[in-house]
């Protein structure tokens, strides 16, 4: 089967390598419908830091079983489904507590086995990873489905663990995939105010098309500190939502909120200045979604159409075709590209 | 008038210095009735980085109001009063949002201002400041009133910014009066398990009095990490409060912690590696308790009888001899020394 392969530092190319195959009795094989490209590939392709070293790439998928193992008892040949970023065997403490991002047996498509970007995926711990989806491989919602896989599952969770309270006022930090899912997000939740901040005013007119109220086409971290404390009268914002990870702009996104509110890191680890929490009493909260647990509610959600993120793709590749998708994210291009094997 | 005064590492004396007065229309004097030291002004006294750096020091007390200047509308001189640690405006919006501790105007006595260690203390923002208490100074309530000022007050904030819920799991890292107060705070939410780890017998006795169904004597991070494992099944403590301060400390208090739960970190600023925030789903919370917000509860609660953190205190010295209640907690012979000058 083809699959996207990584060699170094942008040496990204779509070559033959063995077939998906049942390893365990709880695996899955599923043909790739749609996959995602995702800022953690990226950071990959560029030789950055990050869970992303190759060979193999992508976590973001939907496809269809096409064969299971002996101990699968939910999923069978044919049915379409939606993949977590991440999998998991749904039984340890932590995926009882619906931390599925923090399973120790289990982990991340594309970095502890087979990528997304791919014809086909072997998926461990099958019954658990995998969220069956009544839609046929030409829905118009998949890639609002998509979306779920990663990105609108972090803007989720963000919320959740931000406890976002109706008019309560939140900031976004970064108009990406993660910050716009935020946004919608925050909306769902009720926030009376949502000010998005990012670098391209395309993606922030998607942010208000997605329910910000206030953006800012931002150059630097004093101007974001000013705009927020200026539209909260000198405040700051009850809930940050950082979605691009690092010191500076998690320095950044506590400058931003109100004394006794809540940052939220979904970027990357919390390696910044964070005394905040003790001098400021802010709550530091966040980190990488449990996207399995949150599927279910946000699958239902979209296919009741209430909610579709589906807009944060604005470029289609093959997967023949897919060095050009990367290079137009890393161009600023596009926002997020969608696959298709 | 009488005051500690501190002059250097272990150059701690009792000295006359000008009589505490009036400076601004919302300032208070108040006349000492109790005062207490602090783990603060220990680490003054030996040198060690902290707010208090001398020449003057205490910042917990209850008095009876003096003085008082041409704004102050609430008090009248023979009012018996109780201050939080810091004063606070009461108008800013960090006071508004309940957390004085981070009032821009305010300041903590002994540091910005004069100390409670001393015959009288002026106490600016005194309507906003200070809580009456209806107790004269014989009353024997007077060491639970006088816990309220600071550690009780941030045993309760760890478990307020903590969440604990009834049935829930709490680790309390520290036996000193903050530790202790955690314990009590958690007992009286319901904690189903409250562990605490010290490391001096006596007072995790009084830890088991106040509600500690667990208590170990530990000799390292090691031995804290393997018993909290073990009491809980391997999940880990749903909140840990962090009571110490320092990296070594706060690097337990994540491991100690379940996925997906809460670290509160009350003895210092975090300086440790609070990257599990990210990858382990622990929300960081807690910081310097708003002490003022806290104290009417508080107040009502031990005027009610049905909470008592007066047994903190286990060694009273007059004012004169301050410097033996200060050599008893370095040497740990006393948990906390109440001054009465």
């Amino acid at each position: 089967m083809k699959a996207a392969v990584l060699h170094g530092k942008h040496q990204l190319t779509v070559e033959t390598v063995p077939d998906a195959a049942l390893r365990e009795p709880g695996d899955a094989v599923v043909r790739v419908v749609v996959a995602g490209i995702c800022g953690t590939d990226l950071h990959g392709y560029h030789g950055l830091p990050g869970p992303v070293t190759g060979p193999r790439c992508g976590h973001e998928f939907i496809g269809v079983v096409e064969d299971v193992g002996g101990e699968v008892s939910t999923l069978r040949p044919g049915t379409m489904v939606v993949a977590p970023f991440n999998f998991a065997d749904g039984t340890c403490s932590p995926c009882q507590a619906g931390l599925h991002s923090a399973c120790a047996a289990g982990g991340m498509f594309g970095v502890d086995g087979d990528g997304a970007q791919a014809e086909a995926v072997r998926v461990p711990f099958a019954d658990a990873t995998l969220v069956a989806v009544p839609v046929d491989r030409d829905d118009e919602r998949l890639p609002a489905l998509l979306a779920l896989t990663d990105t609108m599952a972090t803007g989720l969770h963000a919320v959740r663990t931000g406890r976002v309270a109706p008019g309560s006022t939140v900031a976004v930090l970064g108009d990406g995939p993660v910050g716009l899912c935020a946004v919608l997000a925050a909306r769902e939740a009720g926030a009376g105010r949502i000010i998005l901040i990012g670098r391209h005013e395309s993606r922030l007119g998607r942010g208000r098309d997605f329910g910000a109220t206030d953006t800012l086409q931002a150059r630097g971290d004093a101007e974001s500190v000013d705009f927020v404390q200026t539209a909260t009268k000198g405040l700051g914002a009850d809930v940050v939502v950082e979605c691009g990870g690092g010191p500076q702009a998690q320095n950044t996104a506590f400058a931003l909120c109100r004394t006794g509110g809540t940052v939220c890191v979904m970027g990357g680890p919390p390696i910044g200045d964070v005394t905040p929490v003790f001098f400021r009493g802010i709550t530091l909260t966040g980190g990488l979604t449990p996207a399995r647990a949150h599927l279910p509610e946000l699958v239902d959600r979209v296919l009741a159409g209430t909610l579709d993120p589906g807009p944060i793709f604005d470029e289609v590749v093959a997967l023949d075709d897919i060095v050009s998708g990367y290079e137009a994210m890393a161009a600023r291009r596009a926002t997020k590209v969608l696959v298709r094997p």
